[in-house]
C-alpha cells in the first residue's frame, strides 16, 4: 500500500422523507440561491420540500445549468450572485449541477482575474462560498467529492478542478426523487459509477487488499442493482443501492494507497466535446479497447476482477482477463448502453488521429498508471472503439 | 435500506515517514499537550519524530494514560490543561490513548457541574478542546470516530460517550509503528476490528448489499492479513492492512443504514471490569454464545458470513450458520485468543447471575438489534461462554 491522505467532510443524510432537516443544515440569515437544471424538481415534489423547508430564508433560484455544465452559464450565475448578495448555494439536481455549484461557489469569490484561470491555468482556490447539495440522480458522485468538471463552450473545452474548499458541507441523498428519472439516465448513472471504480482499480496489483474488496464490492453491487434500477427507477430499494454505490465509488475511499488510471475518462471527454455523445457512454466507447490493449500490464487485476465480480474462474490469466472485458461488455448492454463510437456516430473515421493530436497538441503525453501511454497509443485505443 | 445520515470529517495521513506533515496540521501558537501511554513511543522513534516536527510549538507532555483509561487519570490531565493554559491536544499510542484524549477535550471546556455527567448522565458535550491523533496500534477504530469509553476506577463503571465535537481534527496512522508491539497485542487488535463489524453486520437482512460487501471485506482482510501481522508484527505490509481495516471498521461507514447489535461489547465490559481481561478478548468469549443462543433470528446472515468469507457453501441454513461460529472461534485460537470464560479465570461460577443481575439493575433490557434480549437472556450467554 502507497502513502495516502484522506479527508472527506460532507455530511450525508440519505434516504426518505429528509428535506424536513434542511434548514438545520444552514446557518440563519443566509441568502440562499437555489441552483438546478431542466425543472424535473418541480414535478416530483423536490422543489416543494426544499422551499418549505427553508420558509424562514430568503430563497433566490437560477433554473437552467444544463448537462456538460458551462463555464458560460456558470458565469451569469457569479452575475446573479454579486447583484443579489447571495451567501449560500444549495445544488439540487445530479452531477451536472453539483458540479457547475462547485465552480460557481470558488468563481464568485475569485478575485485574481479570470475565474476560467481556476480550469485553463489550474490556479489555487483560496475561498469560496458555502454549499450544499440536493442529489436527485445517483451517477458521478460529486455529492460527496471536491472536484468538478466545466465545458466552455466557445472553445470545446472540458476541464476539472479540485480544492479543499469546494466540499458540499451537506448532501441529501434522495433515492425516491430519482423514480421518475429517464431509464437513460438511470443506465448512465450506472456505467459511470462503475468505470469510476474502474480507474481507481484496473491497474496493477498494490498489496492492498482492502481497497481491492471496497472496489469490488461496490461493482458487485452495480452488477447485481444496476438492472433492477435501470428495469424500474421507482424501485424504492435498488435505486437506494445504486445511489449509495455512486457515492461511495468516487468520494476518495477506495483510491486511497493504490495506483489509479483515469486514461478511459481523458479519452472519452474527447469524444463528448466531438460528438456530444453521453459521458458514460464514451466511457463505455473507450473502457474495453483500453483495457484489451493494455492487457499485458493489467491482466492481473483484470483477472481478479474476472474471478470476484464475474466468477470466472476458468483459463489462463489472460483467458480469464479477456473473459472480464467481454462480461463488462455485455453487462453494459445489457443496460441498453453500446459500446462502440460507430453505435452512435457515423463520422467516426478520423476520430483516434484527431484525439492522438490533439493529446500531443496540448502536452498529454504518459497517460495512465504507469504514465506511459502516448499519444500513438491512444490514437490505437480509440481506433480499436470504432 | 433505513435512512441514515454519515459525517466524518477527520483527516487521515497514512503511511511512512509522515509525520513531518504534522506542524502543518496544527494552527500556529498552539501550546501542544502531548499525551501517551506507557512509553513505547520513546523507544520506536515515535515521540523523537513529533517533537522535531512541532519544534516551532510549545509542547508539554502527559505520559501515563493506562489501558481501559480512567476517569481520575484523565481529571489529573484536565487540571494540568488548565494550569498550564493548553489549547491543543495531541493522542500519541492506542485507542486508550484516544478515547482518554476525547474525554479530556470535553472536560477541559465542560462548564455545567462534573465532567463525569457527560458519561453517567450522558450530558450533551458544547465545547471541546481541538485535537489530533497519532496511531501506533491497530484496534480501536477510536483514530476515525467520536466515542470514548472511559472507566471510573473507583466505582469499576465503564461507560462511553460521543460528540459530534470530539472528532481528532487529523490521525497519522503509523504501520511501522506498530512493529515493535507484543504479539498479544496484534491479536487483541485484529479480534477487536473482527468484532466492530460483527456488531454492525451480524443482524438480520436489511436490503444493504453493499453495506453487507464492505463488512465482509473488512473481515476478509481481517482473516487473510491479521494472522501475517501477528505472526511478525514489523511486516510492513501485513500492519498496514491490519491497521487500515480495523479504521474502517468503525468509522460508522459499514453501519450506515444498517441495524446494529452491540450486546456482545455491553456483555464483555462486565467480564473486564470484574475480571480485568483484555477488551478483545471479552468479545471473543461472549460473541460464539450470542450467536448461537439467538441464531434462529441471526441464521440468514450467519449462512451469508459462512459462505462469503469462510467459503462455507455446503448444508441447511442452520448448519452453515453453526459452521460459521465454528470457523470464527477457530480464527479466534489461530490468534491464541482464547473463547471460554474458565481459560481466563477459575472463579467464573455465578458471573452470568452477576451480570444479568447488574443490567436488571441499570434497567438494560431489550438488548440487541431487535432490543429483544432480557437481562435473562444474557444470563444464559454468559453460561453458554463459560
Amino acid at each position: 500500500m502507497n502513502n495516502f491522505e484522506f479527508f472527506n467532510p460532507v455530511k450525508v443524510i440519505f434516504g426518505k422523507d429528509q428535506l424536513g432537516k434542511l434548514s438545520a443544515q444552514i446557518p440563519a440569515n443566509k441568502r440562499v440561491l437555489m441552483i438546478y437544471g431542466g425543472g424535473s424538481i418541480l414535478k416530483n415534489g423536490v422543489h416543494a420540500a426544499i422551499i418549505n423547508s427553508l420558509k424562514d430564508y430568503t430563497v433566490l433560484e437560477f433554473n437552467g445549468i444544463e448537462p456538460n455544465p458551462k463555464f458560460e452559464t456558470a458565469m451569469k450565475v457569479v452575475e446573479m450572485i454579486k447583484a443579489k448578495k447571495i451567501d449560500f448555494l444549495l445544488a439540487v439536481g445530479g452531477g451536472s449541477v453539483i458540479d457547475a455549484t462547485k465552480f460557481i461557489a470558488a468563481a464568485a469569490m475569485y478575485s485574481d482575474g479570470d475565474p476560467w484561470d481556476i480550469l485553463a491555468k489550474r490556479k489555487r482556490v483560496k475561498a469560496a462560498l458555502p454549499f450544499g447539495a440536493v442529489l436527485t440522480l445517483p451517477a458521478t458522485g460529486s455529492e460527496m467529492n471536491n472536484g468538478a468538471v466545466i465545458t466552455r463552450e466557445a472553445t470545446h473545452e472540458k476541464l476539472s478542478f479540485m480544492s479543499p474548499l469546494t466540499f458540499p458541507l451537506f448532501s441529501f441523498l434522495l433515492p425516491d426523487a430519482a423514480a421518475t428519472l429517464p431509464q437513460r439516465q438511470v443506465a448512465n448513472g450506472v456505467v459511470d459509477a462503475f468505470m469510476h471504480v474502474m480507474e481507481q482499480y484496473m491497474t496493477f496489483p498494490a498489496n492492498a487488499p482492502l481497497q481491492d474488496r471496497f472496489a469490488e464490492s461496490i461493482l458487485q453491487t452495480l452488477v447485481e442493482e444496476g438492472p433492477k434500477a435501470y428495469a424500474n427507477p421507482a424501485n424504492y430499494e435498488a435505486m437506494s443501492n445504486l445511489m449509495w454505490s455512486a457515492t461511495m465509488a468516487l468520494n476518495g475511499l477506495i483510491g486511497c494507497g493504490v495506483p489509479q488510471d483515469w486514461a478511459v475518462h481523458m479519452i472519452g471527454h474527447e469524444l463528448t466535446a466531438q460528438f456530444g455523445i453521453d459521458h458514460a457512454r464514451t466511457l463505455a466507447i473507450i473502457a474495453p479497447s483500453h483495457y484489451a490493449y493494455n492487457l499485458e500490464s493489467k491482466k492481473e487485476k483484470l483477472a481478479q476482477f474476472g474471478q470476484r465480480v464475474w466468477g470466472i474462474t476458468e483459463g489462463t490469466l489472460e483467458e480469464k482477463a479477456t473473459a472480464a472485458i467481454k462480461q463488462t461488455v455485455e453487462f453494459f448492454h445489457s443496460l441498453d448502453v453500446d459500446t462502440k463510437l460507430s453505435d452512435y456516430t457515423d463520422a467516426y473515421k478520423g476520430t483516434a488521429q484527431k484525439i492522438s493530436t490533439r493529446f500531443t497538441e496540448r502536452g498529454w503525453a504518459g497517460l495512465g498508471e504507469h504514465q506511459s501511454l502516448t499519444p500513438s497509443d491512444v490514437e490505437k485505443i480509440v481506433e480499436m472503439s470504432y
